[in-house]
Parts: C-alpha cells; structure tokens; sequence
C-alpha cells in the first residue's frame, strides 16, 4: 500500500435545480475537479461513481459511463458503487484502495444524486430502500421515523435532550450560512428549531437534512507524483469501509452504530492518529441526533455525551473541534451519492486552508463520516496535510 | 499484482420464480458458493455485489450490506456495483483487482436480479435506463430496437442473414435443454425461429433474451492459498473492464463494440494467449445479433465471419470453438445483475470436467465476455485451468 493524495477537488452548489439534469450535475463536479487538478479527461484510468438511486429519482441507469463519456473519459473501467447515503464515501473508498494498491495512478471519484424532480412521498418512499422493506418499512416505518426511535432511546439512555439536538440544528444553519454551496443559508435559533411543524416525534422539520441536487468530485493519485497536478496535495492517511445488518430490529443496540465505530478504529490505525488528535470533522448528520451519535462512534466523546458536547459549543466552527463546517447535510444540503465525496472536498478545503468565512483554526488533520441507511453501510475518512 | 483463483462456486437456477425474492436468490447463491469452497462467512474480507436495478424491480436498495448480512457476513466492506448488464462482471473484475494487488485474500462475488414481478412493459422501461434516457430512449427506442438497428448495420455491411441470427438461438436452445439450470429448456427448429413473433424487424422474439430471476456467485483467493479450499481451483489469467459512449449516435461504427474488443485485447495481453487459443467461450447474446459480433470483437473470426461461423457449426457444443454451451442468455436466461458472475461460474464448471450432458471437450482456456446496454461497459475475463 503506497501514500495516496487527493491532488484536485470539485462541487456543483447543493440546492433545488429545476432546469438541471443528474448527468450536467456529475459532469460539472467532474470538470471543476480536473480543472483545480490541472489534468486532462485522458489521464484519467479509472472512474468510480456514487449514486444512490438515478435510475429511481430520473430513470437513468448505466450512469457511470454516461458521466464519464460526458467529460471524454472512455475506454476505462468506470462503474457505479451504491452503499445506501455512504455510496459517494464507498466509491472514494474503493478508488483510494485502487490507487493505494497500484492498479491506477490517476482516478476520478464523482458522487452525484438528483432528487428534486420527484414529489417529496416519493422521494421518501425513495429513500426508504435504504432499509429493510420486508420488515421495518413494510412496517410503516420511514426514515425519519427509524431515527425517531433511535432518538428516543438516546434521550432515554443518556439524558439526550431536544435542546441539544436543535443545537445541532442552530450550528450547521449558521455554518451554512457562510457556505456559497450550500443549499440552505439561512440563520435559525433554538427557539425556532424546536417549534419546527413534527416530522417523527421528537424530530421537527429542523432536525432532518434536506432533499438536495449536487455532485462533488475527487482526484487521486499516489503522494509522489502529487507535483504533477495543480491542486495542493492532501494526503489520505486513513480509511475504512465497513457493514452491518440493515434493519434496525436486528441490532442488540441502537444508540451506537457499530458500523462506525468499526470503520473509525481501522482508519485511526491506519493512520496511527487517535479520535483525540483530530482536530475537525464532517460528520453524517442525516438527522441531528445522527450527528450526535456520530461523534461518540468516532470517539470524540464518551457514549452519551455528543448532546452536552454541541450544546457547550465546542463543534461550533469557533469550538475546540469544529464539526460540519459546511453546514452539513442539514444545511449544507444532501443529494444522497454526493454527500460522501462532499465530506471529503470540504475537509480538503478546509486542510488548504481554502474554506474562506467558514475556515477553521487547526486545519492540519480532519475526518469525514459517511453513514448509509440507519448503518448498514460506514465509511471513515482520514485527511492530513502532505508535507 | 499476485494470481488469482477461483475457489468456490454457487447458482440458483435461472427462471420466473414467483415465491422467491431477491435477497433469497442472492443469499442461496452466496451459501452455495461458500459450501462449494468449503469456507466459512467469517472468512470473508470483502464483499461485491452486482446487481443492475433492483431498486426499480422490487424497490430494495442498499443490497450489499442486505444480503451480505443475511449470510452472516458483516463488519466487511459490501457494496453493489453496476455497469448495467455488466454489473456482475464489473463486480467480478473489482473483486478480482482486491486479491490481485493484495488489499483482500477471500473476497465474496455474488450477482443477482428479480426481474419478472414486474409486467414486460415495466421491464422494458427499467432496461431502457442502460440506453441514453435523453437521446435515443426519449426518441422511442428500446433495447430490442437498438439492436434491430445493430442488426440491420451488420446485415448490410456484411451481409449477415436471418438465418444465421436464427441458427445462435437454435444452437443455444439445444445446450440449455441440457442444463438443467437453464430458464428454457425447449428445443426449438430454425423454421420456428425465423417464424417467431416479430419483436423490432429483424429481430423476433427467439433473438431475444429470458428476462429471468435468478443469482450467482463466486470466491477469490490468491492462488498460493487455493489449497486451503475445497473448490478445485481455476485462474483468472486475464481480465479487464473497459467503457465507451452510451448512446448508439455517438458511435463512428455500430457493427462492433469498442468496449468490447479494448477489453478483449487488454484481457489476451495479460492472460498471455491469442484469441486463437481460447477452446470455449460464454459469450453476452443479450440479443442473437450480440453473440455474432461478440464472437467478432473478441476475435475469434474476422469482422463480418460470425453469421457463417454459427451457421458452420463450429460454436455448437460439439464444434471446434463452443459457444454459449450454457444456453447463453438466449435460453439460460438473463437475470440481468447475475449474468456476468453466471458466465464465470459456466466457464468454471467447465474447465473443472464438472458440466455434465455440456461439458466441452477441450476445456483448459475459457473465455466469458459480459457487456452492459449496448456496448457502453464491457468486461471480458480468460479463465484457465490451474496447474
């Protein structure tokens, strides 16, 4: 395994865009990237796509060669991966270890998802696949309503209270609100976050990420021959993708995703860092209580203590350990295959030193968290400076 | 990059099966294989499922980690993979890379689809989305008049006959009757064949593939830990993935597949073999049309000798060089996710002497060639007989 460095980044803004389709969107993300990388199309040897569910939201399968074909990359192997909401964090993950291992030099990872050309019950119904239809959806369950019942247990287990997962609310609001991608910029208080219209009790319209168009790319090519590529090299120096069952039902816990931490002990070791030297983070906050527990499965606090963590302010983007900078899925935006290449970009902005009003203090070393469904799918991400 | 066997394998019969669902097909196919290797899921380092889109078949997404888990798989990276009708080979070629270059030792391949609860009309739709949604698909054509137009091209350019499109879905009708994991076993005459019910002008409904339920899998290992399996073990020699442009109007020639013969020639050059020394083939006859001009892109005859050579006998199972002695998809059908893994399985079946009343009769080099829509992804895998 040989050092990998992200030598180029790119992103389409995150919003609702009636007169784009998904191919311009991944096309566009796509472009950015090899434009910030200074690389030709024809470097190119390998494509890895992210997208959830293309052919559900817009009809179109066969995506990967349909986006790449668009930016003139032909005759190489490009395919789609899916991993629930962690598809964008799998395809970068399998393109780092394609690279890592020595099969390419020079790979594109684009995540893509465009959503809001489907009514909202649709979308839901949608999303649902990401859970188990035969049980907990058929059910009735939604995914709000998986979460929901994970919140619950939370609050009940730890003391987690609404207060703090609005706090969640209100931070990754004001962080968006400096973001120029991002999909909701727009300043909300405590107050209002918890007198959101109820989605699944205790979730209000405030703690659930939005429905989003995007795409966000990524170019990879090992550390020593980053001096070939414009964009500043920043090195991959941990990451790990990891399973576990897809219903909720089936899991002796469900205040903690194992998943996740799984994914998060292997890329610490690999990396040779620990949860403590981290020192900022995007983090899956599909729903805030998500972002909450995301924070305990990586290690940054105890089990238990993500609520009081927020809520004292220390992830604010002045805290101790900013996380979701971005604004994240709740503001930031969440077009489902983009997210986790999204994490990705942004942690890379933030390590150049390039994330303008919203920029961090200590930027050498930051993390990314892609979750899929309610954690069947993880993938942990570890992003250092190159030196 | 280290040798690769294969060291299990595992099917389900391919058919309409009403009271089977998806996961079940993926799961009894994944047990097989592990049986047929004789390993444990806790052996298992990684997973790669292809499947096209069951996600619009039966609206269960996410099913890597679904079906991964229902094995008894967990904590492994699992994600699904697609390159349309090359999504199980594009699983396979990613499965093989992982061993290859040493990230994994026992990687888990599984393809499968369930695509005959929905209405044929519905399944067109849901195949039209491997085609370009906004050009060709939106001008009215569908999979079956994409090849109609592929046929017609090679009818006039080289003056390929009914007759001869007629004598593959003959040929492939007689070996599936003797596979008892076949869709159709039927006999069927050429007469019955050129008389069959039009479809898309030339093409009737005997050249077109089973939609059909159904999965396969496979396990790699690196070759040097064969020994540790029950399965005898077989060599991937040579394999490689390639794509092109989706829509047909993008191509200069639309007699042959690009994709097709890139992959094929990058495929020879690592197996270290000419085309002339493959002994049989699984090749993709999605359409009959696509086995004639498979045969001619992976090299076999010369661009325009297909027709003939089906219709000279020498691909019948007791021909020269045979061809689709599974039934192809023609007859074994075309559950879409799994055909590529299928192929594999096949070629495997014969190189071990173990495929009974369709065993070849020189089988040490085998060749298995998967394509997606028409002709976008294409993976072409040399398989050999370890020594």
């Amino acid at each position: 395994m040989r050092p990998v460095a992200i030598v180029g980044i790119g992103k389409t803004p995150f919003g609702a865009f009636q007169d784009r389709d998904l191919r311009s969107l991944g096309v566009e993300a796509g472009q950015k990237c090899l434009e910030n990388a200074g690389a030709r199309p024809s470097r190119v040897e390998a494509f890895y796509l992210g997208n959830f569910a293309g052919p559900s939201f817009v009809g179109q399968n066969h995506l990967a060669p349909y986006i790449a074909g668009a930016m003139g990359i032909e005759g190489v192997p490009a395919t789609r991966l899916e991993a629930a909401c962690a598809s964008g964090g799998s395809a970068f993950f399998h393109a780092f270890s394609s690279v890592a291992a020595g099969l390419y030099d020079v790979v594109l990872v684009t995540g893509v998802e465009k959503m809001t050309s489907q009514p909202t019950p649709r979308v839901s119904e949608i999303l649902a696949g990401a859970g188990d239809l035969a049980g907990e959806i058929k059910a009735g369950a939604t995914f709000a309503a998986l979460f929901a019942m994970i919140a619950r247990r939370h609050m009940h287990q730890y003391g987690t209270t609404r207060e703090q997962m609005a706090a969640v609310a209100v931070k990754n609001h004001a962080n968006a609100f400096k973001n120029p991608y991002a999909h909701m910029r727009k300043l909300i208080t405590l107050e209002q976050a918890l007198a959101g219209k109820p989605i699944a009790e205790p979730l209000t319209i405030y703690d659930c990420s939005l429905i989003s168009d995007g795409a966000a790319s990524v170019l990879l090519a090992p550390l020593e021959r980053a001096a070939e590529f414009a964009g500043k090299p920043v090195l991959v120096a941990g990451i790990a993708q990891t399973s576990g069952p897809v219903a909720l039902d089936e899991r002796e816990d469900i205040t903690t995703f194992a998943a996740v931490r799984k994914a998060a002990e292997k890329a610490y070791r690999m990396a040779g860092v620990t949860a403590a030297e981290i020192q900022f983070a995007e983090l899956h906050d599909c729903f805030t209580i998500a972002e909450i527990m995301a924070m305990e499965d990586v290690g940054f606090v105890k089990p238990g203590e993500g609520g009081p963590y927020v809520q004292q302010g220390a992830t604010a983007l002045g805290g101790a350990r900013p996380v979701n900078a971005s604004g994240g899925l709740k503001a930031k935006g969440h077009p489902v295959g983009a997210t986790g290449v999204a994490q990705v970009c942004d942690v890379v902005e933030q390590i150049r030193g390039a994330a303008g009003e919203r920029q961090v203090r200590n930027h050498d070393l930051g993390l990314a968290q892609n979750l899929g469904g309610s954690g069947a799918s993880a993938v942990v991400t570890i992003l250092r400076a190159a030196r």
